[in-house]
């Protein structure tokens, strides 16, 4: 380890304390970020395969720039009217379906679905929460409850209840009829919670299931699954904070693939390429039922420089084509690690779409079995070959490949080169003759 | 109204929905700000004496030219090895008593009470919170639950108990014992929690008791209070989201009045001067307790550019001597304003330190009956005068003195003029002769 990040690491564990995780056994003092690329401290490049929080490329100019004029003019609150917050809440409204035309701004993705929790509660009278195995919403108390990654049956209130994610590759349904035997258990869920007098809010997704293992949800699940909780009189509510923005290429937003739309959608991390914004969009007659009980105010949602934040996105996917580059690129990247996959019997499936990828590492492909220290390996022979990428997943098996949105072919030619050469070199790797 | 401002409202009620309230019914169109005014789109000018967010002046160049700095640079998260949020980290700490050594980022007061409650039920194994009445910390469900401004005896979970705010101007207790006497009233909250069945957590205070009404906290009530609480297994937090940063002019934190050293304190809103910016500081023996059995992780807290405008803010405090500034003119200001008080028969009482100061507004002085509708026709008038308040506290009848900490003894001048000639003008304003 070099001495500097010896010395941060002391420093670091006196003054931010135990309870903050670092990535890598030998942490990275990371200096300067530009497009995909990180530098560390030794001026050494590495390409983020990782970070999706830099949406739009590191420190993106266009980003930056708005953020500057912005906060050399005015910074203050909602409580005063502004252009900039109301062009931003056009502007995301206008991605989104036509009836999903209120934005109400927060921070960070655990505040929006903080506020989406509230107003689903509030709208419908109700308590009760279904939710994904291995799902995760947020680090709040009301939002670490439905985040079934983070806490066990036992542990969780009667009020939440966690119904299997749909994997067709590991998961109980593999068949044409995944999408209606995962939906199904919504219905188990509500048994549940009527038996124990509990009235549902709402259902809550990750739409990419990023938690859950990157699942390949089957086509027709999310809107099966929204009709049983409406039918229940709870809202159906899209945590886009991971697919959201153009990440999977095909949509705008993870809800898109099945057409369904959703009565809630939260969002956060990508929108102001780290600048802290979220937002809770509804439709009207949600909001305004809410609104009949209760009021929302955060001190820096939608303030005029996360406005300008917000909008400068915005402006960067539409004129950069970044969604489609996502659909192209993630397509070129699958490829080539399915020509990997055809050779390497630890690369179990290829999943996922435009830019968020994953790559199940398995035993062998037979009985699929996670295989988290190989993953855990490949991570770290990644990091050494100037990559940088994570693990997630139930068994921390999976790598997760979610690179800033200006991923180019030759970023990911660069990546399948290297991790093939990795490959190669793993003393325990089973190799398929083509 | 201006058509600008009618315009931005339509607008607004379309896309940002009736749940956010906004200040002022004709509600003011806020272009540009600098130090301690703010312009709107017909280019007038107002003294802002509401706004803390803006602690070192709206816009300082100091801070503004650190955020653009580091955006440029880089802006990633806490799982990278950084610099400046250790370099942040070790400043805040110096700032408070060497026992808060461990510091824990996030973006907003409320995430930063989450935390803190999160810790607190941790570490003690409690579920219970003792608050005082009309209480504010935050809009979290969790938080909600302890802000008993927002709830109801008859509302409010089993494990939240609120005391009364040690008010001595229109509260039960106003002698010389009044600290004793309030203090007391922890007492009974424990035994409440004892007959409930239910373990104490923490004792939470605004040690301003803003919301409360800025209430004259007596001295000794602070010490008393955080001994109740922890000789019966709890945590004293403080909340100095209002209070820290040098604001009441006298000390740096608020709780600093009485010589008592917290468990845990919390702080928010003017550490970033606009940014997003929160933290929870403790004692690492708290935090390791803690992470024996959590990890925390907020994906924008603590970031390089959330960081550097922390450093910058505290080095402006420093640099511009702006806790002195806060003291020097709070006495001038006060001094002011009880002149004034001398004359007007509407002013109950003047109350608060630094720039943080009260005017309770009464219906006479002998009552001291609550004055809403006259304290709500204050602000507008002092609006129409070009000059930014409000009111709060339980009745809504105190006027808000809260100004960004460039304020200085000819804003003071300025204001107290206005506010004379506006009450002499006040069709039911009862005179005094001197």
């Amino acid at each position: 380890m070099p001495s500097s990040a010896d010395k941060l690491l002391a420093r670091r564990e006196k003054l931010l304390g135990p309870a903050l995780s670092l990535f890598y056994s030998r942490p990275l003092h990371i200096v300067r970020g530009e497009g995909v690329w990180l530098y560390d401290a030794d001026g050494r490049r590495y390409l983020d395969m990782y970070n999706n929080v830099p949406h739009v490329g590191h420190c993106h100019p266009h980003v930056v720039e708005a953020i500057a004029t912005q906060s050399r003019m005015l910074n203050t609150h909602t409580r005063y009217l502004h252009e900039l917050v109301l062009d931003y809440a056009e502007l995301l409204t206008s991605r989104l379906p036509d009836a999903l035309d209120v934005a109400m701004f927060s921070c960070t993705g655990t505040e929006a679905n903080e506020l989406a929790l509230r107003m689903a509660r509030t709208v419908t009278g109700g308590t009760g929460v279904i939710v994904t195995d291995h799902s995760y919403h947020g680090n709040s108390q009301a939002i670490s409850e439905i985040s079934t990654d983070g806490n066990t049956v036992e542990t969780r209130p009667p009020y939440v209840i966690a119904v299997p994610s749909p994997d067709r590759y590991r998961g109980r349904y593999r068949g044409a009829d995944a999408a209606e035997s995962y939906a199904a258990h919504v219905n188990d869920a509500l048994e549940t919670l009527g038996n124990r007098g509990i009235k549902p809010a709402a259902l809550v997704l990750d739409t990419i299931m990023s938690s859950e293992g990157i699942v390949s949800v089957p086509s027709g699940y999310l809107s099966r699954v929204a009709e049983r909780i409406r039918a229940a009189g709870g809202l159906f509510i899209a945590d886009e904070v991971q697919p959201g923005f153009g990440r999977t290429g095909e949509n705008f937003w993870g809800f898109q693939r099945d057409g369904v739309v959703p009565d809630i959608v939260t969002m956060g991390k990508p929108m102001g390429n780290g600048h802290p914004l979220a937002a809770t969009v509804s439709r009207m007659e949600v909001v305004q039922a809410f609104a009949g009980q209760a009021h929302y105010f955060n001190t820096f949602g939608g303030n005029p420089v996360s406005a300008a934040a917000g909008l400068a996105v915005l402006d960067v996917i539409e004129n950069e084509r970044l969604q489609e580059n996502a659909l192209v690129v993630g397509r070129h990247l699958i490829a080539g690690l399915q020509r990997l996959a055809e050779r390497h019997e630890r690369i179990g499936e290829v999943r996922g779409t435009g830019l968020f990828l994953a790559v199940d590492v398995v035993e062998d492909r037979t009985s699929r079995k996670p295989a988290t220290a190989a993953a855990a390996q490949i991570v770290d022979e990644l990091r050494k070959h100037g990559v940088l990428t994570n693990t997630i997943g139930p068994r921390d098996n999976i790598l997760k490949l979610r690179p800033p949105m200006v991923f180019s072919k030759e970023n990911a030619d660069m990546f399948v080169d290297i991790l093939e050469r990795l490959l190669d070199a793993l003393p325990d790797a089973k190799r398929t003759t083509r």
